[in-house]
């Protein structure tokens, strides 16, 4: 009994892996799509949702099975309540990427406002974050999830360069207005992708530790220690 | 054994009850702010943000010692994940709630761009799911929760109002852009607490029917039958 839940917890793990894998390739892609201006592309992403859908609700069936036919341990307990969460934040990331790829998909009839460059970085940086809280999941690796959660602060630097850059675009000339608020709208996707890899970064957190890292990050922060604040508010 | 865990299982209902209620109020508070531009209703939302990551932790800790303690039948089982999931929902309500007191902090220094009848809306409609998603977790009723899940084009319909009406005033005067991104901005976090609301009711008809309601509502769709939409991509 003991080694066959050891063998389910790990079919469940290479599952999320696949899951995150696939949250990955969502969000290259519906950048790629944007910059490139490939209506290809776009189609992919659409199609990738209903791929993510079914494996969301694989997993979440794993998980479900696992804590009901077994008695796990309290460690196990929380690893299994956490590939819940996770399970559905990577789900949530496929939906903004579908929301990148809605808006591309008017944008790549119009005339560029500008060259893309703080984008495409962000969704570089989005990337790497869930891919590596991802890791730090299966590997219940708590100084790779604190990683994460520190480059949250980068994200949100590009986010409000981006807004600020475009802002200076509309003033200049209104016409440009539509188009770069749906790329000022894109660049929240892409920060709401990284808030989704800070909440799987906490939860590993969470698992390793067994206390909860974001109380724990307010009541340091009072104590005027620097501490990467794993909160975002915007 | 069997009195003492549901007595455990009703103190938890009043306890999300309680944080539902926390809830609402900065939904409410955080848009009378920037309505009636009063700096001590944006103080006093920032202050529940504490007692909302208190309750949150509480939550969260009566779930997990629930789950690991007895051992819950099936429906229990997914009562108790569900509480778990909506826990993090509402806390996520709070973050939004907070992030449109930052926006209305600068908003109510400035000259108004226009008066406000759409977003007090929103948030009048998003309290509202707020509370029903609520009720129908603890009554267990997924009619309750459907009407939540309908409700969700509502406001969507709303932030396209909002941000169609604002795009009028920047192209018209460029001088507004700064205020009409943040009132955009705000337009966006009342749609996502619609959104965390939606999650909450689509938890529910997990819980009761056992089966996924957002696979089956994508299914249902393709079939042609008219059914609210319960995922939100933009």
């Amino acid at each position: 009994m003991e080694r066959r839940f050891e063998k389910e917890l790990q079919a469940l793990k290479e599952r999320l892996l696949v899951m995150g894998g696939l949250a990955e390739t969502m969000i290259h892609k519906s950048v790629k799509a944007l910059v490139d201006r490939d209506e290809a592309l776009i189609q992919s992403v659409l199609a990738h949702e209903e791929e993510m859908d079914l494996l969301c609700i694989e997993i979440d069936d794993r998980c479900f099975t696992l804590l009901a036919l077994q008695q796990p341990m309290a460690s196990d307990l929380r690893f299994l309540v956490a590939g819940i969460k996770i399970n559905s934040d990577l789900e949530r990331i496929g939906d903004q990427a579908v929301s990148i790829v809605l808006r591309a998909q008017s944008l790549i009839t119009q005339p560029e406002v500008k060259p893309l460059i703080d984008i495409p970085r962000m969704a570089q940086l989005a990337q790497e974050m869930v891919r590596k809280s991802l890791d730090a999941f299966v590997r219940r690796d708590p100084e790779l999830a604190r990683s994460v959660i520190g480059a949250d602060d980068e994200v949100d630097n590009l986010r409000d360069q981006v807004f600020r850059e475009l802002l200076t675009y509309m003033m200049a000339d209104p016409g440009t207005i539509p188009r770069a608020l749906n790329l000022i709208l894109i660049s929240r996707n892409l920060e709401r992708i990284a808030d989704h890899a800070t909440n799987i970064a906490e939860d590993v957190i969470y698992i390793a530790r067994g206390e909860d890292v974001r109380e724990r990050g307010d009541k340091e922060l009072k104590k005027g220690l620097r501490l990467p604040l794993p909160r975002t508010t915007t």
